[in-house]
């Protein structure tokens, strides 16, 4: 997200608009949290994950009072447009903030998880898809000596983005995502059957599997027991965890922060309000606020099929799911 | 590239298509230095860079002796559609070959230049600005300590993408680009310039610029030696050289790859000749193949705009170049 | 271990001995899986993890008739001196073969817990640690912002090598390692103090914790669950496991490789038999096979002093454990 | 260098002294450029290179009036010890200090090229090493598939550590070190021939070389040109430069600079002044300073024999050089 920050205090001097940024999101900007932001305090940025204006969770600012608390501070600040950086949950907060200040209020998408309608991308997004690969990689490394089955869960507890491209990325032999488990929801003899099925197709034995986050119960490890205890089926678990979230940006997160950065502050000087700042195909385009969270953002249908179809080892008749 | 060569294998597979393939590219295909590849041959090459089947230039390609050749030895293999991955040269010599062969030719772009017209990206391509982008974050990491100008070197004689994508994914203070010399070629009266006023405006030293190779007489070591002899600015060079080409394919490409051999069988089925998969957006496109190096891909002029303008330390009014 | 391979078979060369390589170790070499290797063979495998001749478990190999079994086919295959890359188990595996087979026998310590009497480090410990430390400093990123307990679980269950040097390395607040554990198990109550504790040291949340495997029942979920549960510190667990096997070797490792693969074949010249080679320092050793699981490698105390003691956020007179 | 530094401020707090630094060096020394590290400042600064007091060249500083200053400095600041982190410049000039001022002065060796006496390793070079290696390997990548020299350009112009650790952990064919160069300097022809060789035993082209700065004139770019142009040999230079400065430091660095931050404030407890701290083995060691400099620390001679000799791929009756 540094490099969205870095866009529009960059962007915001080059068209001569002063930045104030409130730290620690929502709950700093009821508390005044606030600090002017410089070109000089964003140039080397880049190279760091997290966020130098820190983030928070902040329930309180679901309230009546509070959005009228914001607005406040806001107008004592002399804010005439708020950037607000972060997911569904940031943006519905921003959508509330709205039915109580009058200013411009422009989000950009920045979730690992990639679940907004509306973008193609959300910043932070190909970076989590490079640590996931890259921990499916590491194991496919030893894997391939040992008739094993590893499990590595990854985080998109709604949605199957990451689930999707990193498995595709490491040659998975197996992704649960939640799109697919809403269909037909997996069961372990299914899944033992396609695990046999295979290790036959191939004749060998490693098997990597790619779990997102709460599709079975007690994850990766549970799942790896079973499979180990029900089955005799020799099973290693991985649990990415936040793992996933840090690392330095990919270069494909800090330049879509960068457009999406300075198109914020274009779409500002438009008079644009309760919009998002989107990726679609290579332009940037401004979406509705309330569509990030109120549509849904479907997987690619083309690289589900490829993944889960054409590159699947057992074909469509032999599978069971 | 080897995402799409086990792509094309696994959708092959899937469409009860069998593939033979000639190692070190037309040279291989001369000598029939064919072997048949199964889905085991490349289920595990993902993680590598290079390319399981080598590749090789061959000059002598050109010659209508040379594509007459390589047509019977395709017709003595019984192949029916040829897939050619590479960059224009290697579209050249399909589009050669299709002269003086009844059979279908598909093209896959894996190049790192993504010099190709029709297509947002090639194979390639992500892996070599991941590369260079790490390469300025390291320097970016002494460099703020201290007064000097680094210059690394990049690939992309032709075409500035490498160097566009890596300069503003690690913030550079300034890149030297194909594009941007063909305008107007840079002096070094007005580099020196631009960094003078860098330093002023910034209030400190460090200045890391990005500049593709063959756009300045003896590339970033003589520039280095220029600016330290003629204007005693402390300069220090990098030169990436082959580095860009190796290392573990980012994700972008490898799904990229994924997509791209897919389509091209689908091609293939299909019916087409003479036509390259592109991506443009999230939608894969066939190209005619002869556009592919007649056109020009042009730099994202967003993306030009924001690094060279917005981005740019030193106003335009204030600038000489 | 690949460079292990690499420096026997280019030393064997360089001293005109000839190599043969047992796949699958002691299972390969009950069913004569042999190959014989040249430079040729290995001069490209230092990037790679894991094995080309590949690893297998064999439980068979501890009977009498297993290692007579060995005997004959050493024998036919005019072998003079085995070599064995592994741990703990291999080595007793060799022990075992030795009452059987009049050849020499040389180990080289090819373990990642670097749980060996008589050597410094072992090839693969150097990898391990490097890809927990980057783990620990991923995590780290996200959580200085957040006021979160993260517990990192890491492979070693009988000895806490990795735990202490990834702990060292990233700067852990807290590490549970068998050493600490034996002294005196950890209480979930003792713990909570301690994270509550250093808090208020600190003034700020983020504790990030180093869990060696099989120190904990459940593992780092079940602890991550506990915490939450019964005393609500809201806390995220990561499970490295086979992460930790796979990836580029650090140059630690593929230096140690090669100075132990020539090492063995001048010990095997040399006559000695039953000898694992150990590093010291920088110097070579031979340390008698038996040795190096009836003794125990201690962890190094001063290490263990300056991250349990001295680097300890919470004073000795403050901790109950 | 942040790892010794974090050290030195915990180790001080946990034995209750005072710390403070002075930024940029003796620069900063000289300017009074004073900031007191409480545990707090320095606890996450691990993951990141460079150092967060910043560093400066300082020719002054060889002076007895600035030495005078200095003294000063220290002692209306209360100073009654200083550590000094760097290499055998800064070295010297805290030996030129403690001519003229009776606090205790303790070295820490921070420096890449390894190129201090008395100590098996300095802070920084792992990571050098780990960065010279990498380049190494991702040439090794893509060389495999073309008859083709690369020649890579590494730090250390008057001593080879780097130069011979990653030349051995990526296996390059060559190294052109400073102490092999004293020896016998490499003449042009002589190469050529070592280079033909090696084609003619491997019966393949690619020859991979790591060449320390300023053992050719013009470095690796032009000795790939005389290459090309005298020998008609294709061949690739690359120049890493300040690259091998940066990036996350290794754990090796990361542990030394624990080890050696609290040995140097143990140091200072025991009184000793004018010593630098070293490791030997795994020993802490103090080193008289002016050995630190006035001796030579030479290359592991087994590693030079086992890189240069053993796995050298022409004999040595075959060879020139």
């Amino acid at each position: 997200m540094n490099a969205a920050l870095r866009a529009v205090v960059l962007a915001a001097d080059h068209y001569q608009i002063e930045v104030v940024a409130f730290r620690h999101g929502y709950k700093g900007l009821l508390e005044n949290e606030s600090v002017v932001l410089r070109p000089h305090d964003v140039l080397h940025i880049l190279q760091h994950s997290g966020t130098v204006i820190k983030s928070a969770r902040c329930q309180r600012f679901k309230t009546i009072e509070a959005a009228q608390q914001a607005s406040s501070v806001l107008d004592e600040n002399n804010i005439q447009a708020l950037v607000v950086i972060g997911g569904d949950g940031s943006f519905r907060g921003a959508h509330h903030l709205a039915q109580h200040w009058h200013g411009q209020i422009i989000g950009i998408p920045g979730t690992i998880d990639n679940d907004l309608y509306g973008t193609d991308a959300t910043i932070g997004f190909a970076t989590a898809v490079n640590i996931a690969m890259d921990a499916l990689d590491k194991i496919r490394d030893t894997a391939d000596a040992m008739d094993r089955v590893f499990i590595v869960e990854v985080m998109g507890r709604d949605a199957g983005f990451i689930g999707l491209s990193s498995a595709m990325a490491a040659g998975a032999e197996r992704m649960i995502l939640p799109e697919l488990q809403r269909d037909k929801p997996l069961t372990i003899a299914a899944l033992v059957k396609h695990i046999e099925r295979v290790q036959k197709v191939r004749g060998e034995g490693s098997y990597v599997m790619v779990l997102s986050e709460h599709q079975w119960p007690g994850g990766a490890v549970a799942l790896a027991e079973q499979l180990e205890a029900e089955y005799h089926l020799p099973c290693r678990p991985c649990l990415l965890g936040h793992i996933q979230r840090g690392g330095a940006p990919a270069p494909a997160d800090r330049i879509l922060g960068a457009q999406m950065g300075v198109h914020a502050v274009e779409l500002i000087r438009s008079g644009a309000t309760e919009v998002m700042t989107g990726i679609r195909g290579q332009e940037n385009v401004a979406v509705p606020i309330v569509d990030t969270w109120q549509k849904k953002h479907p997987l690619d249908p083309n690289l589900l099929r490829i993944q889960h179809e054409i590159f699947n080892p057992v074909k469509k008749s032999q599978r069971n799911h």
